[in-house]
């Protein structure tokens, strides 16, 4: 299993689309090369392919569809994705809801693919609620925070303190508004296994440079939870 | 623009996903080369690029969804389609609905962006209620005999009659259940432009064997259409 | 057939729902009654049965569910609808969309049961789609002006003039953002058949006082129609 | 709070809505009263006020919409459930599902207006989830038996097990094709606080019959915890 503590949200914006994804997608590659912080990124299905096969960070998918082999249209499937060379996927983003069961059945079927589930909830009730389901990592992302100015680490740090003592079976990854390295010092230092961020990188005026302020806030959090540990 | 009169939708069939959908994507190039049909084929959102890439027949979507360029998850953009190479999309198929409103602001962003648009409709009302939108084609398949073992064609043969008669402002394709060379020579001679298939060929012990029939039923129909019009 | 030229949608707001619902369709009875101007109503489910036993103007469901006798949990069918003495509904409201499909069909089984269908859409060409399937009246409302400031007819009075003239099969309703007599006036005039109204009304410091008001724009209008016409 | 162990869904059946529908309640109440079980029921939210009125035992909606007073058509409301009488409602059921994050919206404001909740689950594990959420009661229902010939006690009663054991903050009520005095005897002794039915009784020959039946075998499954518990 690759071990990762940033997970960039590529989105739909077209900056990240394509073969602007393509390009995005080497930018993170030498980031996480460059900083030994493990990066992971999540492209739209039709970008899937081409990322994956160009770059060795993990390439998740945003979402599938709980369809299987056979006649559903326009679906994007667990078997296309595993085919494509994706590492593993997001599923239920407050961007792309799906229901209860669905999620049982997608981290089901992606288990038995050996695709990696990341499932993203709102509150830490309800990752509680998704962490029944036994999915790899838990994402808390409170929905009015994220694109927004202000992070979930500042708007309400309690959040992070909650999901993780709430939610005792699966790894905790928060996100929502995250852009700063401060930001990702702080989740990581209190219990996040990973920071989930989008906008924060894909609209930033330098993306790399971003990026390697993120990954120093992970190097940062992580002697912090070090410290807090001894 | 470019013409075909046969459309294969791949679906999310297992073997006409990922490499099976390349393999699968250049037996129908081949049998379009060596006759001389039009054929178009439509494949996940996963595997444009890479079959678009390869085939140099027109290769469509199943569905896009109508975001732009920003904040949604999970979401497969007109622009990712654009930028894969992909020639256009069906848009509305029974097994993926879009309402009203989207239709007309997909078929809108879809021409915006030089995509062909194919969009389904259950029944003649219905397609005559698209064609107000102003798709580049109107394809008329009634859902129940969808996947079924008897073609549109044999069951309600007036269907296509009606759908010819009431839509006068875009092109008629017909389907659901069309798996012989008879049906493809039937509807092409009685006014489809173009038919489409997909378990006919898909679920075929031999999709090429198949695909050069439904081939031939088009150069048939084609010609009884001429006579008729003599 | 009952004929009426306002048709208020009271939504789910609280001061319209419950026995403010009814207290409130009193108030349109009384205003129909007095001012000799045609008012419907378009209330909750929850709302439809009470309301119709207690006051004599036509009462609207704001929507169904397309479903018949049987499986299924936590719809409302077009028989509860008959039953409770709705004179009709409203279908697929910008507030409340349902595919195209599911429109054909809604109309159809609404006119078995002898229940009258107002269609809406979004745009005078979605509007002429709708049309092709039959419903007593088409109301066009843009989305974008729905609970605004500005009329539709202020906005953009282009919008009726191109509905009135490219749904040449149902008579045309017009709708969104409409609060004063002069808008429901020029509207009328212009060849709606009726307008729809919904915060101009539900959230007026005195409903009744401004129903008046549109029922005298409705008398105006009339008599403007008269005049454009001789 | 009221106590019941019977839950009688009405689903959408023509015979169980409208008029119909407050007939049916009606025998729900007399058998209530004159065997001492308590009985709830489930109809469409265009019968709840009048149901409500008229019958003592507890009415509960099949489903609600998680949005406020305002600007939405065509939803059904909790005030509007409220102001009907409603003593709660059914949220989730696998003919109704929802999104998480609409169930814990959901439950918190049913309760902060005094509905009653019953979260419906397919299985053990989203039972478990939802009831992270803290409705009133936690249902679950193998939606694939549901409506069907076999029920769920008699086809697989390990999962009535696993839910009492793995739901341990709410009561948990079993259903899916629960129709005989035995299966409600079977689930109420091991450890079910309720049974939930729809087809066994409103599609019976003789509804008072058989939920007579049924509330016997409440009675004797109760004797069986009791004796079990001994």
């Amino acid at each position: 299993m690759k071990d990762f503590q940033l997970i960039v949200n590529f989105k739909t914006y077209d900056n990240a689309t394509g073969n602007n994804a393509l390009e995005l997608a080497k930018i993170h590659e030498k980031v996480a090369q460059e900083t030994g912080v493990g990066i992971a990124i999540a492209v739209q299905a039709v970008d899937l392919r081409h990322v994956a096969e160009e770059v060795s960070i993990p390439v998740l998918a945003q979402h599938f569809d709980f369809v299987r082999n056979g006649v559903h249209t326009g679906h994007v499937t667990a078997q296309a994705l595993k085919d494509s060379g994706a590492y593993g996927t997001l599923l239920n983003h407050a961007e792309r809801r799906i229901d209860l069961d669905d999620i049982e059945e997608s981290v089901d079927l992606a288990r038995q693919l050996g695709l990696f589930t990341i499932v993203c909830a709102d509150t830490p009730y309800t990752g509680k609620a998704v962490a029944a389901l036994n999915p790899h990592m838990v994402a808390v992302e409170p929905p009015e925070l994220i694109g927004g100015d202000v992070s979930v680490c500042t708007a309400n740090p309690q959040i992070l303190m909650d999901a993780v003592a709430m939610i005792d079976n699966a790894p905790v990854v928060i996100g929502a508004g995250i852009k700063t390295k401060e930001d990702v010092a702080h989740a990581i230092k209190h219990g996040a296994s990973a920071v989930l961020v989008a906008s924060g990188v894909i609209r930033s005026m330098d993306p790399e440079q971003t990026l390697r302020e993120l990954a120093q806030g992970v190097i940062e959090g992580q002697k912090g939870a070090v410290e807090h540990t001894l």
